[in-house]
């Protein structure tokens, strides 16, 4: 019998087919890469062919927009938003529409082309998170900006365009409604309870202990009890905090971490497939909400999005998220 | 400069990529077909392969389960949800569940095994919507299900895994949360203004044009203004009816030719896309709302969605549903 399942936070029932349950070798298909021209922008010694770089790490000193970086932020070339503008916002009879001010920036990860995310050493991964929050908190100082969101297209089907290991981020002068929904549902939480319901679903997790994949001192990573795609997990911060900018230095290390632990898991079990990874910030000018918990959603893309899934926003997941986390939990 | 535009029902808002934006030509990839293994169990002789048929259309007077049969509707193979068994919920500590009753049934569209449903005629597209409607009204007999979605899935990106056309049917134990999501929307505008929303949306898009691709004496085809996918569309009936079982006979010939012509000229543009649509309806025991109206949503599947779709609800289009009206409404 395949079994509903309600996520607590936002509302959304997900079919769990238990019946129909696959197995990791079930999705072990093969990948086309993304297109991978020679002349990659985002090479060393190619900086001139990106927008100037608005952050850098470099150990070795050396200037912007010339080689010795280990990770670099550029605007992207083609922004879905942009920087400069006013910030307009009007109706059109029953409609509203507003300039598309904000920020796209890409965080090329490694100086190296071929190498993933998930083959990083931690002390390079832990650059990758470094600049993310760089970044947000910067951009938070913008005060038409009101969210950022930092997310990664891994592969082709994932919707990356480029093989060199990046991630984006998008800065927006609205809330986006999926962020919304998420502050929303832990406001009713808390209006019901006087807890943060990412607390109360950690403490029952770590107890009951079958979607556990794995823990460190700061983070602790599961496969969602209403898990909308095979093999989905989710990074949460031990400690109630809002946003990337708020990490500590031993807790930056613990993400780096856990998001390292789980890509390299995902890699093993599935053979590299195609991702994506969403960190959900609290919103930029929000303060801290005693309500909303940092967290990251990571989806291989597995399964097909259908019209079922569009036109009703429930999800048929074909594995169980119990089976998802033993597996992850088990491979070497 | 790109545009924030924010769907009026539900609160989404999608950029509108106007710099980057593209042309039909841009699209016309080559699709690879979905599995057409031979043996295919939809073809006329070989109903003993699927379950037994709960409807079919039979010009001939043809027995049940044998050929002749013009559209059939069959409970799917491996469903989704099962129609047996009791309906269930029940906590789980923080969680929610609830047995998977519902139904999930495949329509085949035509006995022909190599036309798409746009290729059938008028007279074979009314049966299709004939049979939807029969099977609508037929489950909204039995007081387990809340709700039913018809839909379908054209082509291998659109998550269809037979070649034959089919639509299908999927009844949930709950109304889903992206219908409840519009019924919320459609009531928010009610109490402020007592007026259905899409009958205001309606009158808004006639009186512009702009975004009209096509009419009929019963059915009005437009690009929503905040599409989220290139070439989206949406088919909005001019009277207030809430759910297919509502439709005259005139309707249902007038839905059947909306369709029929928007796929077509999908079909022509964008050299048969890959494409979903969605069905809908009121839930089924909500009776008559004054804040539903029914439609159809039409997406062909020419973007990627990514990691930024995924964790904001936020869309980006890059053909600005003006100009993607245009090439429908002028596409020969």
């Amino acid at each position: 019998m395949p079994e509903l399942r309600k996520d607590p936070v936002v509302g959304r029932w997900v079919i769990v087919a238990f019946e129909r349950a696959a197995r990791p070798s079930d999705f072990r298909t093969k990948r086309e890469p993304p297109p991978d021209p020679g002349n990659c922008p985002f090479d060393p010694g190619r900086e001139a062919m990106t927008p100037s770089e608005v952050f850098a790490i470099r150990p070795d000193g050396s200037l912007p927009n010339t080689p010795g970086w280990v990770t670099r932020v550029v605007p992207n070339r083609f922004p879905a938003l942009r920087v400069e503008g006013e910030l307009e916002r009007r109706g059109e009879g029953i409609y509203d529409r507003m300039t598309g001010v904000g920020a796209h920036e890409v965080i090329i990860e490694t100086p190296e082309h071929n190498l993933d995310l998930a083959d990083l050493d931690e002390a390079g991964f832990l650059n990758v998170v470094r600049a993310w929050t760089q970044r947000v908190i910067d951009l938070a100082r913008d005060p038409r900006l009101k969210y950022a969101l930092v997310f990664k297209n891994s592969g082709r089907t994932a919707g990356a365009s480029l093989r060199h290991s990046h991630s984006q981020l998008i800065a927006t002068p609205i809330v986006p409604q999926q962020v919304k929904e998420e502050i929303a549902g832990g406001r009713r939480y808390w209006d019901f309870r006087e807890r943060c319901i990412f607390c109360d679903l950690l403490a029952q997790e770590t107890q009951d202990g079958r979607r556990i994949i794995a823990e460190n001192d700061h983070f602790i990573t599961y496969a969602p009890y209403a898990s909308r795609f095979a093999f989905e997990t989710c990074i949460v911060a031990r400690r109630h905090l809002g946003s990337l900018g708020e990490l500590s230095d031993a807790e930056a290390l613990g993400l780096a971490r856990a998001l390292r632990d789980v890509l390299q898991r995902m890699t093993k079990l599935l053979d590299r497939p195609d991702y994506n990874f969403m960190v959900h910030n609290a919103p930029l000018d929000g303060g801290q909400l005693n309500h909303y918990h940092f967290h990251v959603e990571i989806m291989p893309r597995e399964t097909t999005i259908a019209g079922f899934e569009w036109g009703s926003g429930f999800f048929i997941n074909p594995v169980p998220p119990e089976a998802a986390a033993k597996y992850l939990r088990e491979v070497v």
